[in-house]
């Protein structure tokens, strides 16, 4: 039995981020060879401190979904789950046991040297006929000062396209670097171009900056009178939201596993939270904001205040991801990086057999039910603010600084709209959704969000709090 | 039969604006001299708009709870009340037959003659020994040029008292217009003063901008070297939060009933829509975010995520005005001007007596048991916003511009977390928590709230929502 894990980094403010960490995880799922993939977060749910409970095999891989080694693969998520490691990661991975499981830490998918597949897959997309007598490549970094490897992966991609002869030139360009992107005129001599952005997603660089140094005014630009004479730019998508890096990350899991094996076991602790809780939900159950009913071998889910309501009036979901994409915003369309804040939307029902019933709450409560049974345990250890605080770093670390009032301050404001019970300060749950009360969820620790309003009120750009605006 | 009501001002923000309209009702209830006391305000529930729905009889006195007539008492209160009637009302008050209701509005309860008792009663708190021989009483109004009646108020007040022989000497003084209140060293002559302010409450102008111009130090102050020799001030408490103001509003009751009668009979309509809501209740029901259980003769409510919780763990509550406090206020302690926003506080439970439940439905979820039935019979007519904008005066008059984008704008973000279904905008709601679906409450006009907002909206003063902070 194994579990894949894919981090990203998603975001407090903004409901795409993770899209892109949610397609490939539903491709690798569709391939079968994994028995589950799940996402995890920096700054949503499941985090972290989160996703390694909410993985049911005792042998998880785990991929950082990011384009370049840096800060975020190689200080903050092994830190944040606790893989014992900090700094750069070797190029077979590391390999940790962690509570009962083994958990294998790759790099991340875009210095994997199959990427070379993934940008030959663009080139292919913007110029089908690209061929080695008149086609130039330029493969076009983002070129940094703080990290050296992410211009060496840039150079080792040119290098083994050069070697290829697939194209009659390849360039290794960046944006802010020399050798820079607008000096392409002088360096490619074949009519025609093709560029492709090795940037992890579609954004302001991919939309703006480059197509503006490059002089471009669409995916395929003409410059009559270029030094070399006519030439032809083809400007492709990024590579980082190709189908093919599904590819690259089962390259990077199957070299992170080594010679194999017969995989791990289900680990006991969280096939024991599940049974507990597919026992309660066979007799019907409510979980935070949300009813969960057996009704003739299925389970039909939806909000407790859509109690009633006939099926035909709410949207039918019928999918584990179809709720997911649903409860990701608020109904007044919102996202919602906190699960568990009290804005679950109305307005749905989810109808699932017993196999997708998991996979749906984890998806609306991540980690909730794990965290839970352990509770019940006493097993889920709550942290204390300071060690939360004092394992920040980076533009966190000035939470080290925040009073006791600031925080309590920043937790009456925000964690008085979520579900949970602040273990992390010292306030008790006695009876948990497990024995019959939905809004009995346990915190275990001070969650990114609060970090991030306490570096907030510590700066003093927090407001006094309050006022409606939700 | 009959019903009192109190109208207050209320606030979107401060959560005390309402505290002394709730005291008046208490102390009036308790009297047993009306079956009912309902307080309704125009920026909290039940709104003004509303108000009259939530009152049991058919015979009402609508008192508005202002020191002075203005404004509020002659445009506000009238027109959102559908009074018919505009502009400064007759000593006698006026009386309407409104769907059913004789409907009977008064003057506000500052302009009544037995204030003088009033001012009395606070002078004698303040210097209980005052006497004819030594003592001066200045009667202390704000003074304002919008209104010369306000200023009448004060003179009517002091020439009473004048002519009641108690005081050495009476004056009436002002704080923005002249005699200013400053002057009193060169008009006063007795050796002991008592200053009243005649003000609804206990404030800024109370509190700094009087003392300051007076130039006193504490409740008692010694001037040694004043034109007239040594002279000491005793600065009372306002008239408007003295317990005898009930008196007052039992006076202006009776006048407006002139000679009497049987009363009114109990509403239909009202009857009929609590009937059909205890008649669910028995047999257990879900409001809101609230449940209602019948347990042994009484009822117990707490909020639906409390569900399950032992009794013991939670604040129990034993009265309708133990509830009311208790969810004025969000668990993050934020006021709650609208009730049927999603954000019921926690932590309680109250056991009620039958009679005491509608009460505390009432003060849970203002006028929602009468809207939602006259919904269920077809009889709750929507106002589209188009109507609710053309009403709005004074600084609220600017809401006409606004665009529908801009009014969905604000209501996407405000309405989204309410629990109420917008008719007024067209949407439909089919089943209310009358037929077992606890979120479904019908909306028949845009709130104060909403008005309030639009208003910032089309003042470019509202950001660009979203965020967190509730």
């Amino acid at each position: 039995m194994r579990s894949l894990v894919l981090i990203g980094h998603g975001s407090h403010l903004n409901g795409d981020s993770a899209v892109a960490v949610y397609r490939y995880a539903e491709l690798i799922r569709e391939r079968g060879l994994f028995d589950e993939v799940i996402e995890g977060y920096w700054k949503e749910e499941p985090s972290l401190r989160q996703v390694l409970k909410t993985t049911a095999s005792t042998d998880v891989t785990v991929i950082p979904m990011f384009i370049s080694e840096g800060y975020f693969t190689e200080t903050v998520i092994p830190r944040e789950m606790g893989l014992g490691h900090q700094g750069p990661v070797p190029p077979e991975g590391i390999a940790r046991v962690i509570g009962g499981r083994t958990v294998r830490y790759t790099l991340p998918y875009g210095v994997h040297p199959s990427m070379g597949d993934v940008i030959l897959a663009r080139a292919r997309e913007a110029l089908p006929d690209f061929n080695a007598q008149d086609t130039a490549l330029i493969v076009l970094g983002h070129g940094t000062t703080r990290n050296e490897n992410s211009n060496r992966v840039i150079y080792q991609n040119a290098d083994r396209l050069r070697e290829s002869g697939l194209f009659a030139e390849v360039h290794a360009l960046f944006l802010d670097e020399e050798p820079k992107v607008g000096t392409w005129p002088d360096v490619v001599r074949a009519p025609r171009v093709v560029v492709v952005p090795f940037f992890a997603s579609e954004g302001w660089h991919t939309l703006e900056t480059i197509p503006e140094d490059m002089g471009l005014t669409g995916t395929v630009t003409t410059f009559a009178e270029n030094p070399h004479g006519a030439q032809q730019v083809h400007y492709a998508r990024p590579v980082g939201t190709h189908a093919a890096v599904a590819d690259v990350i089962l390259h990077l899991a199957e070299e992170a596993r080594g010679a194999g094996g017969p995989g791990g076991d289900a680990e006991r602790g969280h096939e024991a939270a599940w049974q507990a809780f597919l026992e309660r939900a066979r007799r019907g159950l409510r979980v935070g904001e949300m009813m969960i009913m057996p009704e003739r071998g299925v389970f039909e889910l939806r909000h407790m205040l859509d109690e009633g309501v006939p099926g035909g009036e709410l949207a039918t979901l019928v999918t584990p991801e179809g709720l997911r994409d649903r409860v990701r915003f608020t109904d007044g369309g919102e996202h919602r990086p906190v699960h568990t804040l009290r804005n679950l939307p109305r307005g749905w029902r989810a109808v699932l057999s017993e196999a997708d019933l998991r996979r749906a709450v984890h998806y609306t409560y991540p980690a909730v039910v794990e965290e839970t049974y352990a509770h019940a345990c006493h097993a889920l250890r709550p942290t204390p603010w300071a060690t939360t605080a004092r394992r920040q770093t980076g533009i966190y670390a000035k939470v080290q600084k925040a009073t006791p009032d600031q925080v309590e301050h920043v937790a009456r404001d925000v964690c008085s709209a979520c579900l949970r019970t602040r273990l992390w300060a010292g306030h008790k749950l006695t009876h948990s959704f497990l024995d019959g009360v939905p809004g009995g969820l346990p915190c275990a620790e001070a969650c990114t969000f609060v970090v991030a309003e306490v570096r907030e009120e510590v700066s003093g750009k927090r407001g006094a709090g309050g006022g409606h605006s939700h």
